[in-house]
């Protein structure tokens, strides 16, 4: 497959004439061919209208057909084969082996979700029965969930493949029989083309309406802005920083009609040292942590920012043991000039706070882009008088946080912003002290980690990548798993309906074979 | 039981000092005993704050308790004895009957809340099996949700129980685990002040922290808008009008902290009379509808303020056989003496509207506050051309719309804004062109009425009450029913936890005999 740096709108592809952009090669920055052209604003109107013209038809799919649908993406992203992973690899700096990961979990993710969708629990079908004898009558009443219409897609720079264009947000709005437009990463535009043509010819394969996908290239604060105001998208799902997820809160407020903006923007994932854990694996603990936070450049909306103890001669083993461990590790590529630049910009600023100290830095940068890993020490009375503390450096650095007591690390934990993953170590002596942690924990973070490193989130039923604000915008919601179809649903009541103009979900024979709430019992389909 | 003017924050009684108000009879416009005093400044602190210090141990009450709490209140709003409803029906002009009524509903609403926190449901257990064999090795996850945090409910004008101290965003929001603080309705404070006080005896003999539950006097425009920017606030349930509900999301998009509003605002709920429907049952679709129109007084969210049906024979009989039965309504006095001016001058707008033409009013009022209600009609090319038609007049006002074809019918429909109800009436013959109206119907509002009027809002598992904008400012959630409780939620995972640590529905044993998604099976307590 060709890439043309072209766009996708319905079934025909565009050059934008609003603009262009190149994508660049992190590791050399040099520019990459071919050029991409930005959608005017009228392109990004007709994706829009294609997109509600697309919605009556692709909602009402049956779960079979959309399931495949799914299913038919997957296998074409596969069917890409190497180009994609070359094309990636250019683009991000990321190694073949970890974008061969990812293409798997993207495709994984696609086939949970067909899966999700052909099971139907997501309906949330509902009956309660007439009760005509009852005074007052009590009318036949039906609930299930419905699509909430067209969804505005932005891809993350830091998983060019499993949170971009057939990523996560794209994977749950599809199943949820939401059409997507997807405004493509500027950071990797040709492995967005090629993904995005996959799913464009699944489209056509699939007998969908050709406004069912659409992909446009061009500047968030213009495209992004655009597509967040148009009247015909009902949300809005985003990965990416704090400020960026923060401009389409605020683009969305300025609509007529509100809708829900999914932002996951940004979090320091704090890991909390208890002291038996601690004392029983401080080099375990030192080299592992070292490896969670060096993960990739550092460059996972889960990197470990900070980790907290109690001030003993096992943290100073512990900062001693991550300090080697890290001076081992070489600095590794980020994935844009722009990224590695906050990234140098963030940690030499934290070079100029007086009250922390270096504890060790990675080798040193050898190409461009490369991000040299710095880990830095600080007391809890430091963390919790300096609040830019918690600000995310973007990158392979962490602070550690030595605690005077107990009361000092719950008083950290407290003092915490919103988290994606809160991480505690401990045996089972510790428990005493997890049990007073963990409820504030549990208030401060989507997920809570047990003797584990937060990078690395499972695709799965129980996955939460979600969490109070900042780390998300919409703390009901994960942006990970199977809940995430959640997010792009709205539950209808059938009051009274005739059999033969009940939605399939709802008929008295249960067709869809789906798991029903009956007069407030739950019932399993047969 | 005394009312005192007092408000409630938290076990303490206060008389606010920063202004103060008598509620109002309006059938006299006569202001009735005693003066309320208004919130200061430091009196909503005080209640933000004891609401978060009671959050932790509120929101990990057992299921038992916190159901037992919510009946502990039904009994005591059953227990005040006649002196609630003799004060409602002052303060609203409501009849007693209808205040019985109301008080059932919501007492039964208070008991099924209990029953939906004994039943777990809510929960959304969800289970997935560490997997150590898989490269790489998959983590134990679950997942269960746990409460938002406190919540700030604003109560309705138009109905002084059911949906106001003690009604259904309280009842949700106290099931889910979150602290309640109310912002009394200035047009019932009497009845605000008994039920709040059988909510802070009941906080009391639960042996329940003070802080789950306060209740607040004063102007929306200031005790309301402190209470939805304080951190503390982290959800907001509202009911009332368009400009009231708009002033609360913007309110809370000052935030720092963006938290969910949910506010049920307008509606004007159409009613579609299909031809062989309207042919048929010409004369008791008439009477039916001028029944549910001036139910109330009009007073309703649900009110049916359009009816739609091709121009005909049966069309035009359905109006006189209306008109007939409109002529015969007394007015009946209104809640407020605000309420009742806004609906004079709403009326008097659409006199002015020269392609409107009146087909009949009701009596005229004779007591101050009452309402004559009024049925217009247009065409339906005048309706599409005057947006000015699609706003809500509170009260016992419905404008008929006469289309030339069903193709017009079905444009009246896609240009409506988002809706609570719409409606459709139809026989067997009608199915046909119901068949092309419901999509349309489906993407305007959250509940479908099959042959039936929309007032009347069942408490059910099945029920929507919401829909898209303007109906609510968040069409993902209901008010009214069951699955209320949803909007006070947020999932939590919990990643590699040990047994004796995780919370007690994701135990092996299940000892809360919870429904559970166990690796994406679906299975049933015992």
């Amino acid at each position: 497959m060709q890439i043309t740096g072209q766009m996708l709108i319905g079934k025909k592809v565009v050059f934008g004439l609003a603009g262009n952009a190149k994508a660049i090669d992190p590791s050399t920055n040099q520019e990459i061919e071919p050029v991409f052209g930005f959608a005017t604003t009228d392109e990004v109107e007709q994706a829009c209208l294609l997109a509600e013209q697309a919605f009556d038809s692709y909602r009402t799919t049956g779960l079979e057909q959309r399931a495949r649908f799914l299913e038919t993406i997957a296998t074409g992203i596969m069917d890409l084969g190497p180009v994609l992973i070359e094309r990636a690899a250019q683009e991000t700096g990321l190694p073949v082996a970890r974008l061969e990961g990812e293409r798997g979990r993207t495709v994984n993710q696609l086939r949970l979700f067909a899966n999700v969708v052909r099971d139907g629990h997501w309906l949330d079908a509902t009956i309660d029965s007439a009760l005509p004898e009852r005074a007052p009558p009590r009318p036949d009443l039906r609930l299930q969930k419905i699509a909430l219409g067209p969804v505005a897609v932005f891809g993350a720079s830091n998983f060019p493949l499993a949170f971009s264009v057939a990523g996560g947000d794209t994977a749950s709005a599809l199943a949820a029989g939401c059409p997507v437009i997807v405004k493509a990463h500027n950071a990797h535009l040709g492995t967005s083309e090629l993904v995005g043509r996959v799913i464009q010819r699944a489209v056509a394969d699939c007998a969908l309406h050709e406004g069912v996908f659409s992909m446009l290239v061009g500047a968030g604060s213009k495209v992004g802005q655009q597509l967040v105001a148009h009247a015909a998208i009902k949300a809005v799902g985003f990965t990416g920083s704090r400020s960026g997820g923060l401009a389409l809160v605020t683009a969305s407020g300025q609509r007529k009609e509100p809708i829900p903006v999914y932002a996951e923007m940004s979090s320091i994932n704090p890991v909390f040292l208890l002291n038996q854990a601690l004392t029983s694996q401080t080099t375990t603990l030192a080299k592992n942590f070292v490896d969670s936070l060096t993960l990739g450049a550092g460059q996972f909306c889960t990197n470990p920012g900070l980790v907290i103890a109690i001030e003993s001669e096992a943290a100073r083993q512990f900062l001693s043991d991550a300090a080697r461990a890290l001076e081992d590790k070489h600095a590794a590529t980020m994935l844009t000039p722009g990224i590695h630049q906050a990234y140098v910009k963030g940690t030499a600023h934290l070079a100029d706070i007086s009250q922390l100290q270096l504890v060790a830095k990675g080798q040193q940068a050898e190409s461009a882009c490369a991000a040299q890993a710095v880990l830095s020490v600080c007391s809890g009375a430091t963390f919790l008088s300096t609040p830019a503390l918690q600000e995310e450096i973007f990158g392979p650095s962490s602070i550690a946080i030595l605690c005077k007591d107990f009361e000092e690390v719950v008083a950290v934990a407290s003092s915490l912003e919103g988290q994606l993953t809160a991480t505690v170590h401990a045996t089972t002596d510790d428990h005493a002290h997890a049990r007073k942690l963990l409820p504030v924990l549990e208030k401060k973070a989507g997920r809570i980690l047990f003797n584990g490193f937060p990078t690395g989130v499972e695709v799965a039923h129980a996955m939460v990548h979600g969490g109070p604000f900042p780390a998300t915008s919409d703390s009901r919601s994960t942006s990970v798993g199977a809940a995430a179809i959640e997010r792009f649903l709205r539950p209808v009541c059938y009051q009274g309906f005739p059999a033969e103009l009940l939605p399939a979900a709802l008929q008295d024979n249960n067709p869809l074979q789906v798991a029903r709430m009956m007069d407030g019992k739950l019932t399993l389909a047969s």
